[in-house]
């Protein structure tokens, strides 16, 4: 098989952006070498560098390092900046809005119909418009693939894609917001409530307003994202009873621990008849539970199946931008090959 | 895409093989709406029964009832059994040889050749053929698959091969073996050796003669696997430094588990140089160590990767001849798919 060369396009260059692209240059030999695969960066769009464009591809190293001054930049906005890079894949990382989806769903449907395959790190796009970014790319023989959008570094829906085929679904228990889970370790370890706060700020995990990790959107979108995608019911925010750890005291969070059923901020979601019921909520879990003893930032999700009767359990450890950014690599890969 | 039948046939036909076929029974709508897969019974080949054949198909429901008068038998042995079955894919359902892994390599082959896929859930032919096999079914245009042979109820075969694309295996720690796992359990919870030998016959998970579990070479074997298939580093048991849980008392392991660090049948593989070193040992573990909180018949296993640096980890809860079957359902589809 020759070797095929996928013009790649990063829609939003922060953190993510930035593992990624070191990753694909550590691994471009293996990605020639396992998988034919060869690439070149042709498009980078952020608010500060404008849509810097360059469909023969551009110095990946003087991009990373901020020397992009020799980049041409498109014209206008993202049709100009896509008819520019040509992009066979546009790596779609802006900021979530998690009430509409927007504008990220707007660039992935003008990525698709370029003729490009999307991977976005966005969960907004998946609760909103699941279905009908899916059915587009479909239509076009391509892919938009999000594996990156919850639980990084854990394939939580390429494993159902590619590993459990005939399964469905029942429901699931996770712990999938890290930096809720990572402040109730520190709480358990003696900080208050905002010292642990700080201490997930001062790491980079939390944003300076936590509201949406410890009031629980975070977890309660990615409950969306799972529920729409794997279970085939489409959830909204709205639809999730949602209670964050913010009324919890370090007082309450130690005695808990010391009691053997340590709190956990735990997404819940079950079948009810044709319906589904889901949670976002603090819950004190017996320490034999295995979400339970699944401590700071790290992340776990258990599924119950009807193929298997137990229920299988994945844990993702300490995830951050570098297993962000290897989610993306890998929905990469595995669109094109 | 229209509709094909795939003819199935069963060498062994035991607990796994019953779970399999009356699998398939129940998923026979779901595999035709959602894959397009229909099937048929074409062979069944047991030391009891004979070699039965059926090229047009058999009644399920009476082979599994034990009714099997009316199936013809192919004279001679496997290649008239292929001939008269004429199968699209044999599930191979043997008992496993740990040091030759005979004859069931030798069946695997046949199959291959007669142009059919090939399902194991055998290790003896991953550990000492996988290579040769893989490139004959390759060859032939055909598929070698063996998920079922590790952990069943956990894809960690498909996983590497579908969701981690450009991932190496650095090493991994796991525990692999249900019947060590139970015992040691049941000797935390009050009971001898002895006694917690006699409960995992009782529940049918270990043998009359239980060394295979508590010498540690079933652990041993699915090590030999793991390394092969997932590293690329092929291993035999004799190169598996090798100790089971015979040696440990009841007293020792209540006193490990009070003292909070239990004992577990720890299997471990870690690169060294161009090397592998591979251990199968009871270890006592820190309380907080993912591994030393699973309880009873379940299976963990934690990878350490080099695109996911602070590892991966899969649990899978009371794996039975249940979730085996599923494996091999799940190969079935994904080798024809």
């Amino acid at each position: 098989m020759p070797n095929k060369t996928y013009s790649l396009a990063f829609l939003g260059f922060g953190n993510v952006g930035h593992h990624l692209a070191r990753l694909l240059q550590s691994k471009t030999d293996e990605l020639r070498d396992r998988y034919g695969i060869e690439w070149r960066l042709t498009g980078v769009a952020t608010r500060r560098l404008g849509w810097l464009a360059a469909a023969r591809g551009m110095d990946v190293s003087a991009v990373l390092g901020g020397r992009a001054e020799s980049v041409a930049r498109a014209e206008g906005a993202m049709g100009a900046w896509l008819s520019a890079a040509r992009p066979d894949v546009v790596f779609e990382m802006t900021s979530l809005n998690p009430q509409t989806g927007q504008p990220a769903i707007d660039y992935i449907r003008a990525a698709l119909q370029s003729g490009a395959h999307v991977v976005t790190a966005n969960k907004g796009p998946v609760v909103h418009a699941y279905r009908e970014l899916t059915d587009l790319a479909a239509t076009l023989g391509k892919r938009f693939m999000f594996e990156a959008t919850v639980m990084g570094g854990a394939p939580v829906f390429s494993l159902f894609r590619e590993t459990l085929p005939a399964s469905n679904l029942l429901g699931f228990r996770a712990l999938l917001n890290s930096t809720s889970n990572l402040i109730l370790t520190e709480m358990e370890n003696g900080n208050s409530f905002e010292a642990a706060v700080k201490k997930a700020q001062d790491i980079g995990l939390a944003e300076t307003d936590p509201s949406a990790d410890v009031d629980g959107w975070d977890a309660t979108v990615k409950v969306c994202a799972l529920s729409t995608v794997l279970m085939g019911r489409p959830l909204k925010p709205d639809d999730v009873d949602r209670q964050g750890i913010r009324g919890l005291t370090g007082e309450a969070v130690r005695a808990a621990r010391a009691g053997g059923h340590p709190f956990k901020l735990v997404c819940r979601v079950v079948r009810e008849g044709g319906r589904v019921r889901a949670t976002v909520q603090p819950e004190q879990l017996p320490i034999a539970d295995p979400l339970a003893n699944v401590r700071g930032a790290s992340s776990i999700i258990h599924f119950d199946l009807d193929t298997l009767p137990a229920g299988l359990t994945l844990v993702s450890h300490d995830p951050g931008p570098d297993t962000t950014a290897y989610d993306m690599l890998a929905d990469f890969i595995n669109a094109v090959k």
